[in-house]
């Protein structure tokens, strides 16, 4: 049983079959295959509009191309100080922005509130000693599992207008988000301002399957530019068009993220009920994040149960963890088993009765 | 029937199959599987030694990530003048290696000899104003087909010594020549003094597989944080080693190299038997150069034979293309059929017979 | 009366005239003149052993271009989350270092301890996600005016031995503190384990005359190129080297920053001995900050005092400043007159006085 | 007797006068001062219009962030396979363009034509792996003393607006070129369609005085964050704006140029009419490119004249040097006296004189 994220699988069937059949035959190479193009289109239709799509090959590259469009080499990217652009990707948007920066406000549950971007800009020196904010950067789903509203995004947007920001974000687990809100892409996306996304499928189906999706045309211009330098443009590009052409049909995109949510909202359920368990976030996609006894802990990796501790977020107060307990993070995807869910909150609810009779 | 290049088919049917079977159940994610650790050993056998490597998705970034690592921002690369590296990658080496320059020299068939080399260094002013040279980088096949031999590498590497520099390699069709000089991978590299190669599997049967091998401990450090920062780490790097493990299974990868080779030979065999035909350079791998009459070429392409004119080559004024000839470039590949070989000889001579009798 | 800053003035006397005595004859460009090269000497001198010197023409290259050195583009640099190479130079360590990011850490006064570095070094993640870090960088003075002891320095120095850091001192005020730690230059740095470090003397009497100064051959071998990369290398460099050979004349450094401590000493002592006056940070260089009543703010501007408000600063709720407050910082340098000091302390009194009887 | 360059001596007195008057009392530092405002000003009445003036430490500065300003990271500059920016600042344009490469073309005496720079430009692949053309570059005065006519600049200009290319000029030797061709700076530049200049005192009597000055409101915008986080605003600002105000005065740059142009002209006249002694290229400006006999080398080195040998130039076959010829060149300046030009003469016709004798 591993809940140890969503990348620990492979391809979905259907993905796995649309790489089998693009791979015969002679195509043009560098992604100007018809797989690709025809690809490109679906992209308009599912986001109900003209809009560019580049392809490639990590979440991470997307995200640094992204900001390296909107964000000059001087200049400053507003996100939250737990984004996984900020602390996971190894300087990655720092070395695609060729050296511009990243400003990390805090924010509960890893969202940032449009009232503290604003006051955070309206703070900053009109000085030449001080980078001028480019862009804001934020992540759907975020760090803490949480989604963003219609209206949060809505009013994040308008900050980003007032102050001349473009609006990035970060959706390697976009479709979660999506069917959390029960919305459609348009509506969590460019109408309500964002500019320019990462559009993940790797972990949710996908081999290896990213995009950058752009909604501003001057944003878009050039970005295959960039992406070629960067070594992005794989040859043989029917790989990745093949796998999201798979991703897309019968919206088998939107059936594997609404299985991903579901189970974690059964493990979420069943877990916050248990004695001396409690939520540090209220699960709203496919991550649960449980506060739990260190001997609950114990009985789960004893029980051969994979997932990851998550001590290294900063959280705020109100929500600490004591000294006996220890927060975890649990991910469910398209691939995770109804009977794996069952048997941990078994193995859970034994193990918080074992120590009750203690 | 299609010549254009050999990254326009998918992979072959072992490489794929591998695809396949890696793709159930749960591993480790960016490449810290156990598909990828069983391939690097695999890797040094192949090399007779203890080596260090890592996967990308692309030859730009294997050469530029394998540059960056052997090359300060502040120091000098020597290349040929037609190298990819220069050409053919939007300045991926200039970003990769922080703005560190490409020196391009001259030299017939895209190769540089030991002389020209050690001549341009000793030319290079001692002085600040004048950044450092710090590495080599040969292509292996080179830019117009041709192939090193193991002295003139090894003069090469000599040089590289004598003058601290490091190395490179580009090996995007590492196995044709290979196969072409019929010795071992190790005598090809590292014992002729190369630091480090990118290794190309994607043109001769992958998919999506390239690889920086790494000779030298110290130019191997920092590889995995710079590919890391790179967007180069696959979440699901089992694709990548799954790819791998089938390219090298029976020696397929041998066999597959050893047929565009023979594929190029018949080309080029034939054609140069025509007259009013020659050879801009000898056929040493899996791309055959002829200079054909402008009638010729209208000629093939009217039967819908698909290849590239190589007009843009910089050739030396002895091989100089006369006005009603154009110089083209056929590339063979392991999935190059003899009856498309055959069938494009047929109408090569009937057009020149045609061409004859008018 | 002006005390926003250190750099409002020109050279003082005996600099001016070695800028004028060196200006005539032909001597070789790009500081390969007599007047330079002597004045290495001097730095041998001055530090007690050899040294490598560059001279650049601001303290934001000075920093820059010596944490370029130490830090590849994926490291990691630690310093103090006020910092000025984090906060004031618009991106430079980050342009120079080729996007390595800078680490800001909390502490008391704009001073890390040794405890909290080492405390941090050990929390970050063994992981290729994780940016490694590569050096440290302290301001000696910090941005709250404050001084790093020898042994504060020393425990630091062990830190950066202990995970292989190399140890940066950004030191635009280092004279102010050197006499008032009353040591040596040795002392306050390389027998402490510095590494390289940011000299400047622009602020103490120079017109416009910073060095970097590099203990360790490692860090000193790229750093000419470096400079002339960065456009560092003036073709008049007589103009740099005449003003160190005016500054260290006599002692002529030391006594301008006895004079500015003892001038900010003056002040400091005066304004504290007012009601409703309190310093936010003891006064032990030549920056003053004290928090006053913001009726004597208003006092003191009517009278034609320049300074800074320093609200920007993030401090310690235990010297948090209340509304009716705000914190200042006043400047002393080597040509702050006895008189403007004693009367801007007279101009305070009275005006807290008027304020005691309404 | 020193004709090695013209950046071997000090200031002219005016301005060397203008550093000492600007010493004196408080003024904001940055830039922000009166004596820089005054000489903004003075910087748009020599222009005849609105101009932005950026103050820098070196030409290689200006000329990089120049650069920098016009040229995307993943574009391309054109310019002469010899100018200065691509052969001696150690990668300074590299490194401020992040990357953005220097497309070096052939031309006779280091000048570009309107019809090669077109022609290059058109034969460009329309491709991704093709960095896209955006600045062209060209040095007036020209790496070998040439000055480019006002019609030549025009076509140049025309060239760049057909192509969307933004146009700099390298004008370290500005004023010598203007009073070569006798125009005013308005017709030398934005009248021709020249974008961006490097506007160079240094040479002509400053101590260190760059400036860049635009004519385009767009690439202004940033200029100013660049040249911070650059490390190139100095904190006395008034050091180099004092200099220019005194370079202005009187016209004292444009005598000082003319000066050295006549100067130029005399050592021209006086070695040509030299049996055996030839010129590379006919003296436009403050340079002369005599090729002589070594033995003549011999003899004017004999007589204690300093001046470099210029053999690094590749010449056109038709003005190749012989082998017991050598190419030199001589720079005079403000500052050469006329005795020492009849000096050198002297020395050079008895040295000739000698030789036939033998």
């Amino acid at each position: 049983m591993n809940f140890a994220s969503d990348n620990i699988v492979g391809a979905s069937a259907p993905v796995l079959q649309a790489i089998m059949q693009a791979n015969a035959g002679a195509m043009a190479a560098y992604g100007n295959d018809e797989i690709s193009s025809r690809v490109r289109t679906r992209f308009n239709e599912i986001f109900e509009r003209e809009i560019s799509v580049f392809f490639v090959t990590t979440g991470t590259a997307a995200n640094a191309l992204a900001l390296s469009a909107a964000v000059p080499p001087y200049g400053l990217c507003v996100c939250h100080r737990e984004a996984h652009i900020i602390d996971d990707e190894c300087g990655a948007p720092e070395f695609f922005m060729h050296g511009a920066k990243l400003a990390g406000l805090p924010g509960v549950g890893a969202k940032l509130t449009a009232m503290d971007v604003a006051a955070y800009l309206r703070s900053l020196p009109k000085a030449v000693k001080q980078m001028p904010p480019k862009a804001l950067s934020v992540s759907q789903v975020s760090e803490c599992g949480l989604v963003y509203g219609l209206d949060e995004l809505s009013s994040l947007g308008a900050v980003c207008r007032e102050h001349g920001l473009s609006f990035h974000m970060d959706g390697a687990r976009f479709v979660n988000a999506l069917v959390s809100l029960g919305c459609t892409p348009a509506e969590m996306t460019w109408k309500q301002g964002v500019d320019i996304l990462s559009f993940g499928a790797t972990k949710n189906g996908g081999l290896m399957a990213e995009a950058i999706v752009v909604f501003r045309k001057d944003l878009a211009e050039a970005l295959d530019y960039r992406s070629k330098r960067a070594g992005q443009i794989i040859s043989k590009g029917r790989l990745i068009g093949a796998q999201f052409e798979g991703y897309f049909a019968d919206n088998h995109w939107i059936a594997n993220a609404r299985h991903a949510n579901r189970m974690a909202g059964r493990l979420s359920d069943g877990l916050s009920q248990l004695p001396g368990v409690r939520l540090a976030w209220p699960t709203q996609a496919n991550e649960v994040f449980p506060i739990i006894p260190k001997s609950l802990d114990q009985a789960l990796k004893a029980a051969g149960i994979h997932y990851h501790s998550w001590t290294e977020l900063s959280l705020p107060e109100a929500e600490g963890v004591a000294d006996h307990e220890v927060l975890i993070r649990l991910v469910t995807s398209w691939a995770t088993r109804e009977e794996d869910v069952n048997q941990l909150l078994e193995v859970a609810s034994s193990g918080v009765a074992r120590q009750a009779a203690e």
